[in-house]
């Protein structure tokens, strides 16, 4: 199994972490946080973060969770999200739970906020998705 | 609508587009196509392109190909993405086109392959989502 | 706004809710339950439930949750399901949630058990999905 | 491997698949289709399909279809649907293809339509879903 610092190793071990600036701030007990700080290279047109980035937080949440049960040898089959409001602010954080997972599957949720001084904290996305362990 | 040059002004003024080097190389009739050069910045740790590069390439593909039936003003509502094999070659490409659309929402699918030198496309990852007009 | 009693009455005019024995248990502040009888007829061929049922069980379920929070005049819009494992048991109970709700669509997840005298419920399926007022 | 012929008994041998009438049309070269007749006991309260049939018959016709790829021994994994319209007509038809298949996972796409005396098929849900090779 990993513990959090390996599973920090491993973020930083991925260039399109390193590129979007990602850094894991939970790792353990089925559950797992990932956080990067926004920045204007990171957004679409209007301003607000692009899907995209939204949708890499998520994957990377979902299959990071995956890995407290399953451990560091995953492929995530997929995952699904719902785009829930414009993302802007600071911070953006994507956390995701198991769901369940089996000795070679684990089901994952996420969600994904953005944070911004003096304000709660707002979900921009839900994503739903599963990694199983690599043969 | 939007023509195949105001699609490829779109796409030029989203930053993160930007950052991943993204071109559309097809805008129209229902189908819009993304192309990126696949580069080590944009890959996991194992050399692989990461599956968030494939999930922006897809939403991004699904929301061109949904403007060519809805217009400009749109909202990605979300998409699903399944992973089909680990992503590796030169360029990456998505191609996306409209299932159903109607008034206000159109669904899309979206097929994402890897290209190379003396290969056939492969396909790495299949999608399907939808886009609502903006209100 | 639907109240409970309304929303059981909504359920029972759905003719395939009655053929499936559908029933309400929960209905208001942003969550419905519905929960139908594990009989013969609705297994497949291994004697599990079959997924169609737990599909069918998870759409109705996020639609009312929808409808707590949108009123009754609804489309649902789509959702993702992932089969955790196989479902036996005596009764299956979906639970949805409403993860956001705007003024005309609401995105919710919904948890799928099974249940069966002297133990725990048993979760069999994962869904998220959304609905929107119908225009 | 199976054969169409057998393919029809797997579908005849699920209790849910005869209580909804659903019979198979097409099996075979990665590809399933799955027929039922529309009937009052298989709708909502508004006189169109109920949106758990539409599921149940993307269900099916996936399994099916990734059945053709990796054989009887499978576990649907999960699924996406997006409603496009509302389902009415005298019959249902799922058709589901395969996407891509490895050894032990196929994943599909499925499109399901209304047919109806005196007018073109019209697709009323799109789906994407995937299956394994049971251990």
């Amino acid at each position: 199994m990993l513990d959090f610092a390996a599973a920090c190793d491993g973020l930083a071990s991925q260039p399109f972490s390193r590129l979007l600036g990602a850094r894991l701030t939970e790792f353990g007990d089925g559950a797992a946080t990932l956080e990067l700080d926004i920045r204007v290279g990171l957004q679409q047109q209007n301003g607000y973060l692009h899907g995209g980035v939204l949708a890499y937080a998520a994957d990377n949440a979902l299959t990071f969770a995956a890995g407290t049960a399953l451990g560091p040898a995953l492929l995530t089959a997929g995952f699904t999200i719902d785009y829930l409001r414009p993302a802007v602010g600071a911070v953006l954080r994507a956390r995701a739970v198991v769901v369940q997972a089996g000795r070679s599957r684990a089901t994952c949720r996420c969600e994904v906020y953005t944070l911004d001084e003096g304000r709660e904290p707002l979900m921009c996305a839900a994503a739903q998705g599963s990694a199983r362990r690599r043969a």
